[in-house]
């Protein structure tokens, strides 16, 4: 299997971005990764383009990838939208390292956008709502935020995580992504103050929530081997896993594990030989605060069950033996849902290259990365594995 | 690249198919292609699941390959939606050809499905208006009939192509559908009737305009050294390709042409190392009938402008030089959007193996195929070059 190289990554501030449209969005961020190519590269070698995208809003719906296309100059290039749910970018980037992988093409381009914030609320909630499943969980009024807080009650009931554990996820996300000028809520918080927000499906308030969010993200991916025609710091994808889970959760046999995120991690920690304790640094699917405590167990950096452990020790800060979400994550640095997978490919890679902006949310050393990017309530995840 | 070959194909009728869900249409295109798969193969066996969808219908819209892997039994595989408007299981295809030949694994699923008949009318217009370009066409008020008309008008004013032609491709496909039990509009027409019927867009009468189907189809696939493990009589993907051309049309040099079908064929021809006249079936993407026509000269069997003359001669009708959309086409076989590029893989799979079930629609001796499918007005496009 031909190996695969990062060679740019770009991404747009995430926020409420309502005066730009879909394609000047993802054209900012394409550009910022063709500038991030240190070595220089002509868009014409761009040969493929997978663009990962949920539908929320933005105008053009069908037939996106062209327009995309259309507007980055990019006419010609085989182009395709992947929606899988919020986790769209994510296979994207993969699909992107398969086409380069399978010899098609020495050159491809991941990305990922989406609108939400022109688009009228009760639309983006019932755009959000068909991710999760229509039949069972929607029609009874289960919103996602209902299907993770009974994700949150089993997994308390089960290992003892208390509400306070789910609001430390939220602090140190805060804490981070208030010094992440590309995050949506660039704002720290606190303990009490995450435990007093208003409640949203029990035991989950709006603090374990993640925003609604615009944005776009790019990345640029090419054979390992020509990787230093480009630039001189690569970033090389060691691994990769993608997997499925039932759609509804009350079909799974255990609602306090995501099965897809295991099979995922399996696979891309059997492709790059590596085991979970040798990855520096992770950016994981932190849609609620429980979604991240659930990552750290079901992606192998601690044991099933204790991971408020980690929490409590501070393991997973910047500092700690496995910083998660040094970006903000969904919760603080935004969570535009088809921009997110390359969003989290776009931290990782400038973590590993040591270039992140500001040096307080830089994770010293770092050489091995992991992504993590969940669709729905973990129908569909998406891992990948980088090195320096 | 990793060489890969068709093991199983399998499609539902295309038709009205109000009384099936979604998930039931697809599982029964899959189930037949898994019992296409002669010597037998064990779902387990299939790792990787790429389904074309446009999202006209059906219920659940966001995290739509979960739901389906749900409904296949296939959870736990990787899974993703593509969305290329009416050539979205074209590039499913291509990708799960691409994933093959990456070497990530050794057998996957290719497929589409659409639902378009249990949507109001009025939203299937807007959901079909939305694949092509929103800003400068379809809030202008023009139609997708009314953009093939404009292709069309020029094509009579630069080529002296008449009405007649365009009847000519209605009264040749819909004599195929005829006899093709899966087809949508099982009957023939005549050229007085395709001519006489309501106009939609001059030139385009209703006769020159394909049908709203409901359908899925399904294409197994795996690594062309291990075919002979699952069947006696393995299709062989020799070549493919991919491109995109300008959103709208008035962004186009040529309105006459389509680049993406120019650009994608060429590419395909030359990974098969093939030339235009060596094919011997072809399925094309005749959304309405001038785009035959184009799709003709797009794609080398005739030269620029002379679509009409292989007409007169009958050339592309079963038993002529290179019969075109003996299936029926989208104009009689129908168009279930997001089914129709597994679709056309289907038919020519069966071409090639002698097996299409009427003698009369059986090309004789065909041993090399080809499948076109176009999004939009032609902003995406996928070949297919399959050989025995």
């Amino acid at each position: 299997m031909q190996k695969v190289a990062i060679i740019g990554v770009g991404q747009t501030r995430f926020g409420d971005l309502i005066d730009k449209k879909a394609e000047e969005l993802f054209a900012e961020a394409f550009l910022e990764a063709l500038n991030d190519v240190d070595k220089g590269i002509d868009i014409s070698e761009i040969q493929e383009v997978y663009i990962g995208n949920s539908g929320v809003g933005g105008g053009q719906l069908g037939n996106f990838s062209s327009l995309m296309t259309d507007h980055l100059g990019l006419t010609g290039a085989a182009a395709l939208r992947i929606e899988n749910a919020c986790a769209s970018s994510g296979f994207a980037m993969r699909a992107a390292v398969l086409a380069v992988s399978s010899g098609v093409c020495d050159v491809a381009l991941a990305g990922g956008e989406e609108k939400m914030n022109d688009t009228p609320r009760k639309r983006v909630r019932y755009w959000l709502g068909i991710s999760g499943d229509m039949e069972w969980e929607r029609l009874s009024g289960m919103t996602f935020a209902g299907v993770f807080a009974l994700m949150a009650i089993r997994h308390m009931h089960e290992y003892g995580t208390k509400r306070e554990h789910l609001a430390m996820v939220s602090v140190k996300n805060h804490k981070n992504g208030a010094s992440n000028p590309k995050a949506h809520l660039q704002r720290e918080t606190t303990l009490e103050r995450a435990l007093a927000s208003p409640m949203v499906a029990y035991p989950l308030t709006l603090f374990d929530c993640c925003p609604i969010s615009d944005g776009a993200s790019a990345v640029i991916v090419c054979r390992a081997d020509l990787a230093k025609k480009y630039t001189d710091t690569p970033v090389y994808v060691a691994g990769h896993g993608a997997s499925t889970d039932r759609l509804s959760v009350f079909q799974r046999e255990d609602v306090t594990s995501i099965n897809s995120s295991i099979v995922a991690a399996r696979q891309a920690f059997k492709m790059a030989s590596v085991k979970p304790e040798d990855i520096d640094v992770a950016e994981v699917h932190d849609c609620f605060t429980i979604a991240e405590i659930i990552a750290y167990e079901d992606l192998g950096f601690c044991p099933k069950g204790k991971g408020w452990k980690l929490l409590e020790e501070g393991q997973t800060e910047i500092g700690g033996k496995i910083p998660v979400n040094p970006s903000g994550g969904l919760k603080s640095k935004g969570h535009p849902v088809g921009a997110t997978g390359t969003g989290q490919i776009y931290e990782i890679v400038n973590q590993l290259r040591g270039s992140v902006e500001k040096k307080n949310r830089q994770v010293s050393g770092a050489e091995i990365g992991l992504t993590h990017n969940t669709g729905g309530s973990g129908g569909t995840t998406v891992v990948h594995i980088l090195k320096r």
